[in-house]
């Protein structure tokens, strides 16, 4: 193995995140929406970035950047192509966003293959990185599509998808001066794809609230927001007795304590929130005739999250009957939990052990917020590291994680593929 | 006693009802505010009825059409003026208002006056009929103004009040045609007011409920407004473990609990409302960083409603501090409450089981919302006798009190005045 220097790989890491966070479409603010000019100068950047690594870089159909490292051996003479690990992570943003949700992934693997072109390793298989256009879903009503078209898992039906001016998908691409009919040559042939490995600031507090670098993701929560409408009846704060009182509001709050109460009680199986919660008329001195909230809730088991949603149900169903209140869930959304692959696990954790936490087993923990991931799942096994980032705090400018953290998981990544064995196809 | 028609005299309050519903600013919903060409054209018909019920007509420096019924001799010789018995309420309304709240007031003293006029009755106290022009409070931000000149508590500053185009209450009432300067001329002498009795719909829900025509009023509830800030952390609703988050609306929702725990423990004594209640950033994937809400608290009794304060303070506290929230709590309204005089309770329910409930005691209930009653009880000892109204419903077009109800009220006021004495000044 060789010789890994941490502090410089997170030198590198910041100066880069650095230069990348430069191009957005406001000065005051990082906002880099899928196929926009700002994403073009971004392609653009990594590309050449990927070319001075030594990487052969191409553009897809759907605006993903790809850069290719040729196995040991490869294009001398065999006829069987090698197998690809696969390492990304997304250059689009939010707005208003922070600088390391995403690109730190692409950058990662970037920093892989310079070791190892330093250190003039190559193995039996081959690596791609790729930088994806569209994971947040900021511009378009959909999300994940530029990873979607790589798993070859691309619903050409979010082609009709339209921004904030209208404009479609379909339009964007050509603009951007790509031709939607060349998609499904995006996707990988069956087999070609060894395994995807994805390094992303955590979103979450808990690295920081356990005191560590480096976490091995176990899977990305699965998701179901619900949507509830409560009916009572509006009436004067100061005539109707309480005990005559249909309280739309008393009864939201009842099921928000429902819900928080669930959640807690599964002790870390589900997380689920209230997060978003309207009263109607909404006036001090009138009782509340309606009240509308959502219920997020995500976990990392599909059936503690279908056991939540079923005790929830039933919980706020009985509380609008003693309340007489109207009471309609709706579920607006429901993904299921993608797994991380155990082995792919197994040896991210020996790799941040051995960097980051030697002689003893590093933190597991689960995912949830989406990622590209979830998409590239269809086509082959996936893994995930999480890089703690400062006070949980992501999608926002505060957004921080700390060269030290990001020079460790390049280093765990770089002993993660010096030790990575495709699986069989 | 004179033979009272309870029928007649509620279809005739019906016809003067909705003669005066059709003075409004617009042509679709009532809307009569005070100081505006509605308001003069309020008064003028009010006061052409007074006239032809043979009352001396004036107005006050505050728009209060004030109709003068002489005492049997007065005039004649006496130097002692006799005391006078003051009917009233309001002919303001609120935004989209429903006809019955206010008007039926002081069309109910001018029905009882119409009725000795015709059965030759005269009493040893004279009658005044008071159309005041602010109850309600919607145009300027002051409520009562007209109550308090006449009981001789207008505070001088809220001259300054503005309504949303900025005008002062100073500035409306010049182009009403008012002298400011001639509002201390507004209120009555000491002694001079005997009593002062409104008839006014209940605008809740309980006679109703009890099936009930009529209701003796025992007070005007005081009434506490509170406002509370919460302030959580905001985060992710997928990345943040449960025991991590400070989730204000979680917080909020077991206050808002609290307080309806606190007010259905008194048993009737006080009612609370959490009415208002703003969650910051209010997105569904966003645990909540900041939820804003009021909490109504209205009673009775003083002492109840300060022991709920007191309470929902300790209680919301505590539950901050275990969330660790942070809390704020501010008081907007404090108000006092104002009792009914035992003695004029006493009468209005002999008069009130005489025509509308024979042989049984009426039902005597506290007024939950705000009356011209609490400024005259500045003045002299004050009574209220409640109507009926379908579904508890006020301050919306669909507020209504039947014909029926409405006559009996009539005939109440008619039996109490008839037994009325002046308590001693």
């Amino acid at each position: 193995m060789t010789a890994i220097d941490p502090e410089a790989l997170g030198a590198r890491a910041e100066a880069l995140i650095t230069d990348l966070a430069k191009i957005s479409a406001e000065p005051d603010r990082l906002i880099r929406l899928f196929l926009t000019p700002e994403h073009r100068r971004a392609t653009n950047l990594i590309a050449a970035w990927m070319r001075d690594a030594g990487l052969a870089v191409s553009e897809d159909a759907l605006g993903t950047v790809r850069g290719r490292w040729a196995a040991a051996g490869e294009g001398k003479g065999t006829n069987v192509a090698p197998r690809r690990l696969l390492i990304g992570s997304h250059i689009d943003t939010v707005i208003d966003a922070g600088r390391y949700d995403g690109p730190f992934g692409v950058i990662a693997g970037l920093l892989a293959i310079e070791h190892f072109m330093r250190a003039g390793q190559r193995f039996p298989f081959g690596i791609d990185v790729l930088a994806f256009g569209d994971e947040e879903g900021s511009r378009f009503s959909a999300t994940l599509t530029s990873s979607a078209a790589v798993a070859g898992a691309f619903d050409p039906g979010r082609l009709a998808a339209t921004d904030f001016d209208g404009v479609t998908l379909a339009d964007a691409l050509t603009a951007f001066g790509k031709n939607p009919g060349d998609i499904p040559a995006a996707a990988y042939e069956p087999g070609e794809a060894a395994a995807y490995i994805e390094v992303h600031i955590e979103q979450g507090p808990v690295l920081e609230a356990m005191d560590q670098s480096l976490g091995v993701v176990t899977g990305i929560y699965g998701q179901t927001r619900l949507s509830a409408d409560v009916l009572g009846e509006a009436g004067h704060a100061g005539t109707v007795p309480m005990r005559l009182r249909r309280d739309a509001l008393a009864g939201a709050a009842e099921m928000t304590l429902i819900v928080e109460r669930l959640a807690r009680e599964t002790q870390g199986a589900v997380v689920a929130t209230v997060g978003h919660l309207t009263a109607q008329p909404n006036a001090s001195n009138v009782i509340s005739a309606h009240v509308a909230f959502t219920v997020d809730i995500r976990s990392g088991s599909d059936t503690a999250r279908s056991d939540l949603i079923q005790n929830f149900r039933a919980g706020a169903r009985a509380a609008a009957d003693r309340r007489h209140l109207g009471l309609t869930i709706t579920q607006h959304r429901n993904v299921a939990t993608t797994p991380c692959d155990p082995g792919i696990q197994d040896a991210l954790a020996a790799a941040v052990a051995e960097v980051a936490r030697p002689g003893r087993e590093p933190l597991r923990l689960g995912s949830g917020a989406g990622h590209d991931g979830q998409m590239m799942a269809r086509l082959c096994p996936i893994g995930m590291l999480f890089v703690r980032c400062r006070g949980g705090i992501s999608h926002n400018p505060m957004e921080y994680a700390s060269p030290r953290d990001m020079g460790l998981a390049v280093a765990a990544l770089i002993r993660f593929i010096e030790g990575f064995a495709p699986p069989a196809a």
